[in-house]
């Protein structure tokens, strides 16, 4: 574990506003991965129909994990900008996928081909600019965006509570 | 949280090939959510240098972490194709972003424009048949596969140990 593509240093030396996330994962047995970033552990396994012994999260809702807790982050970042304050948000997002992609059984995208979200936020943000905000919070969202880029048909509603 | 746009029911009905994977989030405070898979929770901070309280792994971190998972249940999916046995599997992920992106300071992708994996792996699969396999982990993995799609320049440093 001594060479990697990406060095934190290098992109520190070409440029102050790239950051490096890492991870360093180890296989226990059967699905089941314990993955380390920094200090925290963070374990993956799969549900016994997926063939796992569902001792934790599996990937895609780890995926779905890290779009809700991007969309909660950008929501009090774009908030913030507005001078408004955030009182309460909610997520339910869900992605589906054809099972018979990772299974090499059919010609079909083994990732999400839907992924949707619904947001529920307690703001005082003036109405006028409710869209405007949603808007950012979208577009800017790392994991969002990531997501629309590869074609998935991803939407948010978003419920002012 | 009672509609949504992805509905089980209808997926099963639709195909009994589509599985769709659900969280449940709620922010807590700071940059804080709790997300719920099932019966796991799974915490999202930041690091204080992104304005977090640094309590969990940041969203980026899960989104690795969910690669390294995938990666690890491919690898073990196509080696029992293969007849293959696996006694270990390490894997270091790394993402690299522009952090103007999601603060909104310049007009840059605000997801990854680079992720590397460098996969260590012990398994007595025949050598000829190692390309192969590789090929297979790589093209069939959800979570690889949507990075690659995002047209992230996403490469696997395969290293049999």
């Amino acid at each position: 574990m001594t060479t990697t593509t990406i060095e934190r240093q290098d992109c520190e030396t070409s440029s102050s506003n790239i950051a490096v996330f890492e991870t360093n994962a180890t296989w226990r047995d059967g699905l089941r991965t314990d993955v380390n970033a920094r200090q925290f552990m963070i374990p993956v396994d799969e549900p016994p129909e997926l063939g796992g012994a569902d001792s934790a999260p599996n990937p895609m809702e780890l995926l779905l994990a890290g779009l809700d807790g991007c969309l909660a982050v950008m929501i009090r970042v774009v908030a913030a900008e507005y001078g408004a304050e955030v009182t309460a948000i909610r997520l339910v997002s869900q992605g589906a996928l054809d099972v018979r992609g990772f299974l090499g059984t059919a010609a079909v995208q083994p990732y999400f081909h839907k992924v949707h979200t619904r947001i529920e936020v307690a703001t005082d943000l003036a109405a006028e600019n409710f869209d405007a905000f949603t808007h950012a919070v979208h577009n800017r969202c790392p994991a969002g965006t990531l997501i629309e880029a590869a074609g998935i048909d991803f939407t948010i509603d978003w419920i002012r509570v």
